[in-house]
């Protein structure tokens, strides 16, 4: 089946599970949606994380898209039931493959999970978590400076470190034996990570897992690309600043190219009286 | 005249330009608009920022403002000029005032200015800076780790003392004698500002300085409210989030009373064909 898999984040930091997809699924369509125009999600509410990623999945419907990934784990823990419903086809967030990962590592049950706001304070790893091992202990701890910090590129910067022993000061007195770095822009991280956590813990990268899972599920539901590519892989992006091409590459770990930016409030218009109505989400 | 000011920020670091204007206008009705569904702006393209500068401008229009007050320095860098062709109504932005004192406090004219990439990268305050002094020597630094750091509240934290020093570090030794603080998220890092460049420079608060020449051009054009406050201040958000009352009321330095938020994406759908082109706009 050659319809491509649909990625779309926040922003760019969903790219690092393209990266994973590549290298997993190297004969796989990609067609991938980078909302910078509203970057970040983590820092919103509930509802608007919701509408947002509703539209998102919207614009990549567009392209016969066969499976949808939502690379962004502040959309996964928040809107995740919401696209399954509303979407055909299946729709895979980080939170679950992330979380199964660290349940199958972990053999004290004892789990840290980092990740933004939104993510950490809607409790979907930790329900998650549960819901596979219910006797697991998880401490979850939201950390909004590590994705600035990762987008000014201070990735092993003293300042970095700093914020890093002080958002983990408490979760390391917990005897955890495993982290989730719950937030696409973590895995750039992972040296400073390490660094404070030390050696002997395990570092779930939810992009990496999901990739996992995708493969997974292309494989039973019999939709596995066997023709090898027929695209190049493409970007869209609602808005392209300066640094782009660079932070982008830095998170694909190679040169981002087949970039176009999409005005993304035109599209919205057009949808017009389809977009969900904001009203009816994030009520529960 | 007692139509209302109308004020918009990206989110509401614009609330110090109101608590200044509450102070030195009293009598004034104030409708503020904060794009939190959107903030930041900082990080965002030039073409985009003046998308969404017209588009708040329009939202505020709705009320029959009588003047209004950008109080978000990346859109007074980029937008104020967009802003003034397309309306007509007087448009105030932040960095006009902030450079005026600027060049009014300075002795030995070496002057720094700090805010987000979007505003650095423009030279808006280098030019208006210059404009009044040309043998003025400005140096800017992009700080886009200070607005996070004030969101997360971490305003006198070591952390933020040392994200202080990396940034300020080349432009002390500028001998620089005056420091615009060139986003409205600012004004609360003032106090750790100090700890950094010392007791004798002088730091500029655009938004204290845009609210005395907001005052200056309503007497100018004979349209200050004689009559006393009609209406309490409004506040119209695009997004809620969790922490919303707890900052905002740091940044007016009361409690943010009158709230509502707005489903600002049907506002734009309503306005629809009318909404300016983006393809007109960010070419020089």
């Amino acid at each position: 089946m050659k319809d491509p898999i649909g990625i779309f984040d926040s922003g760019i930091g969903g790219l690092t599970v393209v990266k994973e997809l590549i290298k997993l699924l190297p004969d796989e369509n990609l067609i991938y949606f980078g909302d910078t125009a509203r970057i970040p999600y983590g820092t919103k509410s509930k509802r608007l994380i919701q509408q947002y990623a509703l539209e998102d999945a919207n614009f990549l419907l567009q392209y016969n898209i066969k499976l949808l990934v939502v690379a962004c784990n502040s959309a996964s823990s928040l809107a995740l039931s919401v696209l399954q419903e509303s979407l055909d086809i299946p729709v895979i967030g980080v939170v679950i493959p992330g979380a199964q990962a660290a349940v199958d590592l972990s053999k004290n049950k004892r789990i840290g999970v980092i990740g933004t706001t939104a993510t950490i304070n809607s409790g979907a790893y930790s329900a998650q978590i549960k819901r596979l091992t219910p006797d697991a202990k998880v401490i979850g701890q939201p950390c909004p400076l590590l994705v600035p910090l990762v987008e000014e590129g201070w990735l092993d910067d003293y300042v970095t470190q700093l914020t890093l022993k002080k958002y983990l000061h408490d979760m390391m007195r917990e005897d955890i034996d495993t982290l989730i770095l719950g937030c696409t822009h973590y895995p750039l991280l992972e040296p400073a990570i390490r660094k404070v956590v030390g050696s002997e813990k395990h570092l779930i990268d939810s992009g990496r897992e999901t990739a996992k899972a995708v493969k997974e599920v292309l494989m039973k539901e019999d939709m596995l690309n066997l023709k090898g590519k027929t695209i190049q892989n493409k970007f869209f992006v609602s808005d392209i600043q300066e640094k782009f091409a660079e932070v982008g590459s830095r998170f694909l770990g190679q040169p981002l190219q087949n970039i176009e930016r999409i005005d993304f409030e035109q599209f919205l218009i057009q949808l017009g009286t389809n977009v969900p109505c904001a009203e009816n989400l994030g009520k529960e």
